[in-house]
């Protein structure tokens, strides 16, 4: 079973994300390591003691509807309530209302742990936290005392409504409404779907955020508001009072986090009698609710990319742990009586070392962005600017590639079981169906891509980007000065890789400078892998670089086995789109 | 739902695999097209319009145990029995017992369609194939004349039980016993673990064939011999008589293919009161089981390829289908009114051509080597030795690669499906599940790469491998040849991958030769992947010279999108070892 990796997550958040030189210089005023270490040693014994038992409970019992009521697996709502008892809900959240406004590195840091333990468990409170920051930078302050505190505290938990079904990625076609009360209210009416924790019987209201039409509003983006929509109204002394008119109607049946109550959700249609019309609060000004969205949407994609990594990582333990236990076949260097574990076997080794370098990968990337937001929050001025750059920049990265990592590890970790792996008791398969879902949501990885070809390449006038990639060249500088013979060439090879990012990016950014968007397009999602791979490739070296020889070993086995890549996808994104065009014209068959 | 694709089935047996100049040779005696292309539209027939409808009712029911039987879901025994009235059991039987005996190329474009249209039914027959070669080869004619009509004809289905729980890709490690009952026959005792259609009640008896060891005989895989052990006696009329002692105990509970019965069957443990021991017929020699098992393993591994094949056209079928649907977004070369499909996006674009290449690619390889197998049953000496070793060859790439792509294809199709794609209902989650065991089944692939270069690359002295690279650079050459601008950089970025090909193959033969196993070892996974890509690419480019448009621009798109790995590929198994050895010492824990 999962046992949070503490010592590995507070290396890497010091040495390569760039913690310990944060905490050095009072960006996090008197915050100290010994804290940091603390916090996270108490993140991993919950996680490792509590979440990790509930997991195959909750896959298998799964979410259960009836009457527009959904029990959560036994043990869960307990589990819950011990989890916000540790105040772990509030643990980034703004002080002011409860929360213990730790960075955000932390942050994610405990939510990998927590989405190790059990995804399903550790994706409900990250809507809570989206629906926090929202209404934190956007609500009245009557809305903002009346549900903050509970939201920040966990005794209610918050949804994000997005989704319809003609409108998932495209939210322009969105048709939800919202009609004006005359008291300062509304009504809304519409359907939603993939509602992640809309209905459940961990606390006492639900808070929902709900985007919708008012009456007039332009079409398109530009005439979308957000509404906070409760569950249960609620007095001015903060008590429960009448049910508010949406439920349920359905949650769905899933390849995986069967645990994780997905969500049809009605609005408006006369629940149990009621007047039509469900009461909701405008959050922010009218037809900007996408905006207000958008404001959180960096960070709900930063805690996906974290699931990815989380998957990723227990899908890695579980086997490494069968390959030592697992015996078949001899083995060159095993030389004791029997069979060899399988461990041993340079096939399994090869699975084994791509699981870890490519997770190890995966949370580097994502814990120097959630750096990168920290340091943005702490700075001013043209620093602040900068920092939010790089957090907008890494982003997509850390959910797209952390996202397919944990697809591609966890197949990987049902490969290592052979046989075993295919049965669900033995867990291996339970991670390959979870982790399917993160590479979808919260903007599918196509999305991601588009993203940061198009609105990110240009940041900084375009020169963003380029300063990121000289800093990653000056790792490879490091490892050339620093001698040490176990880097093998992966200083050489990290150079080869970057060039290859640079000829990439300069090709996509001539391109969108140029009417070429559709070739940049087609070349987004392999740029957005290259971009990962190199810079994976830099923070596995300076982990190297601060740590001890296995960290060397596998920076210098991802440079000499896996970072070869960089050229075909350098190759595609600049001469692969009119091969595309071409190509998919039959594929059109309408 | 699944509908066959006769058409590209057919064109790519006759254009790439080599049928049409094999019937016009008369390799298959008088067999002409007409009847060729008359076969393959009654399977696609059956397997679009019987089979596939019931795929989804054996997804979601399974197999269900009860007191020892199992109960197939519903329609499917109704199902079966169409289907061997059809006479699709015996479409590549021998004659002599009712079979068609056509050739293997028509089996596998069978089975092929058998297995899109719902996988967990194509893989109980493959499995009745299997005995039926292992008893027409090695069993005594009275077995033969007992059993193997009804094997053929699919009255009876057979089995395989070789894994324990102790003894899976190592089979030395094997413990069932067969103790000699002075009569001729034997009693077996033992427990067989992930028995394929172990029980079921599509048929009124089962014939297994059993791997167990006699008293006395030598350790590891030479004491290994085969025996018949059918579920009821049969009798000198061929009535079924008593009940023989071995017992379904369990089937698993799997990730995918749950319609499929995977059982662990108890041998000689008294079931139903009977004095234990269960009766069983020896097949071969005496210590011989293993090398009787080899014999068919080559088309066992070919079938379970076909599966990969299969599964990755069902997915990208439903993904094509939804992505001329499903609307979102504006696309540029859509002028229309409203959303656009997403099949005009180009990232949507870049995954479906990236499976449909791959499933091409993967079909192609696995017909190529049918092809080999049946030039090698109708030529004599010399002849009949280089088509033996062309399977031979080819039969890792079938198996491992076909496998590899089908969950590579099933994971883009979850993708193309967006939020719908992790909605059991929806159907792609479900071949994702289906396709994860065939990588690991009939030996995992890192067993196949071990396989490639441990005993296939040796072959014809270590000639016969670059004699057939040397075919698939003369592909490259009638590109050049043939002048057709549709093919782009296809002929350089081909020859560009050949040689890549064959600079590995010159390493790892060097290192065979030469005590560098261990080296070797390490770079069987990526050779494996890179000789696939590299004859993908030329039977691609086959394909095109002998079709239309759309196979040009698919061999174009694949070399200048996808070929540019092999160069990643060939510095992994020329350059990789070394830096794998030094880093896989920290995975060893015990």
């Amino acid at each position: 079973m999962y046992r949070a990796p503490v010592a590995d997550i507070a290396f890497t958040l010091k040495h390569v994300a760039g913690l310990r030189p944060a905490l050095e210089a009072g960006v996090f005023g008197d915050l100290g390591e010994d804290l940091v270490d603390a916090v996270l040693e108490e993140a991993g014994r919950f996680a490792t003691e509590e979440v990790a038992p509930l997991y195959q409970i909750g896959d298998e019992t799964g979410a259960v509807l009836k009457d527009a009521a959904v029990t959560m697996p036994p043990g869960w709502k307990d589990l819950y309530r011990r989890w916000i008892e540790g105040g772990w809900n509030g643990l980034s959240g703004p002080e002011e209302f409860g929360g213990q406004a730790l960075p955000n590195m932390l942050g994610v840091a405990a939510l990998e742990m927590w989405n190790s333990a059990a995804m399903a468990f550790g994706l409900g409170p990250t809507l809570t936290m989206g629906a926090v920051e929202a209404l934190h930078k956007h609500a009245s302050d009557d809305l903002k005392a009346k549900y903050l505190a509970k939201l920040v505290s966990g005794e209610w938990m918050g949804t994000m409504n997005l989704t319809e079904p003609q409108a998932g990625s495209d939210l322009a076609a969105l048709r939800s409404r919202a009609e004006p009360a005359g008291d300062g209210t509304y009504r809304i009416f519409g359907q939603k779907i993939f509602i992640t924790y809309g209905e459940h019987d961990f606390t006492d209201n639900i808070v929902h955020l709900v985007l919708a039409r008012l009456p007039d509003a332009p079409a398109g983006t530009r005439g979308i508001s957000l509404f906070l929509v409760p569950k249960f109204l609620v007095g001015d002394d903060g008590a429960l009072g009448a049910r508010n008119d949406v439920f349920c109607s359905g949650i769905e049946h899933k390849l995986g986090i069967h645990a994780s109550p997905t969500c049809t959700m009605i609005y408006g249609d006369g629940f149990g009698g009621t007047k039509p019309g469900a009461i909701g609060w405008l959050v922010g000004q009218e037809n900007k609710g996408l905006a207000c969205m958008f404001t959180m949407m960096n960070n709900a994609r930063l805690a996906v990319g974290m699931q990815g990594v989380a998957v990723a990582e227990a899908a890695y333990q579980k086997a490494l742990a069968y390959a030592n236990e697992r015996r078949q076949g001899k083995a060159a260097d095993y030389t004791c009586e029997g069979m060899a574990p399988i461990v041993h076997h340079a096939d399994v080794q090869r699975n084994l070392l791509t699981m870890k370098a490519l997770t190890e990968i995966a949370r580097s990337i994502s814990y120097c962005c959630a750096h990168a937001l920290d340091m943005a929050h702490a700075a001013e001025g043209d620093a602040a600017c900068h920092w939010q750059d790089r957090a907008n920049l890494l982003t997509p990265l850390a959910k797209a590639f952390s996202t397919d990592t944990g697809v591609d590890v966890a197949s990987i970790g049902v490969q290592i079981h052979g046989g075993m792996g295919f049965i669900e008791e033995t867990g291996a398969a339970a991670y390959y169906r979870d982790a399917r879902i993160a590479p979808i949501y919260e903007g599918t990885n196509g999305i991601q891509a588009i993203d940061l070809v198009a609105r990110k390449l240009p940041l900084g006038g375009g020169a963003h980007i380029h300063g990121y990639i000289d800093e990653l060249k000056a790792v490879a500088a490091e490892i050339r000065t620093s001698n040490l013979p176990g880097f093998g060439r992966s200083a050489d090879l990290l150079d080869r890789a970057l060039a290859d990012v640079v000829e990439a990016t300069r090709f996509l950014q001539a391109c969108t400078a140029d009417g070429g968007m559709e070739t940049a397009l087609a070349g987004a999602t392999p740029y957005l892998r290259l971009v990962s791979l190199a810079a994976g490739g830099a923070y596995l070296a300076r982990g190297g670089l601060a740590g001890a020889e296995p960290r060397i070993a596998l920076c210098r086995f991802f440079a000499e086995n896996l970072l070869g890549e960089t050229a075909a996808l350098k190759d595609r994104v600049v001469g692969g789109a009119d091969s595309l065009a071409a190509a998919a014209r039959a594929l059109v068959t309408a």
